[in-house]
């Protein structure tokens, strides 16, 4: 079966699936986008991830394409026709196409919609899940407005070939201040000794996880304490457990951070707990 | 007369130029460009373009798509087949279409090349020029490497829209200790009340602009003095003359920063003197 993607109102052929030479998404990065889980051909907390999409278009006025419910129709038929079981479904809203030129089209262009939806292998994510991953930390060099989930991503790319390079899977991002902000891709997490659940808060200086807000739920669900505030590099290199929070891992554990092992060198009660309560409070629609 | 595009080895009608919606550019602003000035025809400093165009490729470890020599003969084909006399050449190198992942294709992928050319109506920026522009200062806000010319520009577009919602053309950024870095899309520079001209020296804050070097070869050639320094928005504000540096702007005097007039309003003597000397000592090829 190929795969099809919706490009600007159409169902393509994904090897026909093109957008402009001049949209501003390619040119300029001028455009946001969300990844949504699909478990069991369902969409895994849509209306937060599309209410995201609204808050990030709305802080780079880019034009809202159309509204959540179709664009949420759009999604689903995506998912349909690619036959999407358990997977993943991609979102991107650019600002158009337009000559370029820095500033905002002066004569306003439709924005530019992609989306595309692929199935993950869940064995393999599993066994993932089952190892544990390694992370690595950078010094943060991204610009202040990670709050908005913008296709700029050129220090996330670089930061995740980092990590591939030292055996790593993610990249956490330490600011100036030795905290770490959050992953290339996903939310940082660490147990303390007593175990409670320590993740940055959403302070700007990084994204509001959908996955980040379900795990919230269900700490609170589970009656674990969950404590968010900055920590450092060297706090998590001796927490006891770690993981990172993304649509596409759910809970994934962190066995070792720059080379320390953490704790036994395997993924931790607390977070295995975690993953295994996730879905029990993620939203399907 | 319809434009024509370059983008991976074919000449195509401007309309019908796209690329893949998984192109890494459009996903995650992982690509380079170029801004090359065409004067009477012929390509302005284009060695020097395109020798910063390679130092940008490696810095990204994106492969070079063709030979430096191959990719400005392309660069002549687009101007002779849009007929561009006065204008300018864009050139956008992007690491490849792949599976979305934010590291590196694991399979190597060919890098995608877009270029494309268009006329400048020669009149209005000469009366820019005769008027001189107003610019506004902004936070510095984007990612440390903008010595590499990536497209990841999002920071720079909302600069460049806040300027023009404040009645001006471009915005400089201001680093945290109040120092100005560069223009959206221009270096930035300031002449002192008794003649030196000055501009940030490329300590990584900066590109490392090519008209900014044929600026330096002006200054060297009429015997002023070129002072690489950084400067403060106060400095700047209280300046007889300021200008800034583009390939599609050559040398623009600055009448107007942050509404704070300089001198009298009008471009300064030095300024025009070295917008008048500018072709001499650019290379045309």
């Amino acid at each position: 079966m190929s795969r099809i993607a919706y490009v600007n109102g159409r169902y393509l052929p994904h090897a026909d699936a093109t957008v402009h030479i001049e949209d501003r998404g390619y040119q300029f990065a001028d455009g946001v986008y969300e990844v949504c889980e699909v478990a069991g051909g369902r969409l895994v907390d849509a209306s937060r991830h599309l209410a995201r999409l609204q808050r990030s278009l709305g802080e780079l006025r880019i034009r809202q394409p159309m509204s959540l419910a179709a664009l949420s129709t759009v999604m689903r038929e995506v998912i349909r026709r690619n036959r999407v079981h358990d997977g993943l479904v991609y979102v991107q809203v650019t600002r158009g196409v337009a000559h370029r030129d820095h500033a905002f089209p002066l004569t306003p262009v439709a924005p530019s919609v992609v989306v595309t939806a692929r199935s993950l292998p869940i064995a393999r994510r599993e066994a993932q899940a089952a190892r544990g991953i390694d992370v690595i930390t950078v010094p943060e060099n991204r610009w202040p407005r990670v709050d908005i989930k913008s296709t700029s991503l050129l220090p996330n790319v670089l930061a995740r070939q980092a990590a591939r390079e030292q055996g790593a899977y993610e990249a956490w991002f330490v600011d100036r201040d030795g905290f770490i902000t959050e992953g290339a891709s996903s939310n940082a997490w660490i147990v303390t000794g007593d175990g409670r659940v320590v993740t940055r808060p959403t302070d700007g200086a990084i994204l509001a996880g959908i996955t980040r807000a379900v795990v919230a739920d269900v700490l609170a669900g589970l009656q674990i304490t969950l404590e968010e505030r900055p920590f450092t590099v060297d706090e998590a290199r001796a927490a006891p457990e770690a993981f990172v929070t993304s649509s596409s891992q759910t809970v994934m554990p962190v066995v070792r951070i720059d080379g320390h092992t953490l704790g036994e060198g395997r993924p931790g009660p607390i977070t295995l707990r975690l993953r295994g309560e996730f879905r029990r409070f993620a939203q399907l629609s």
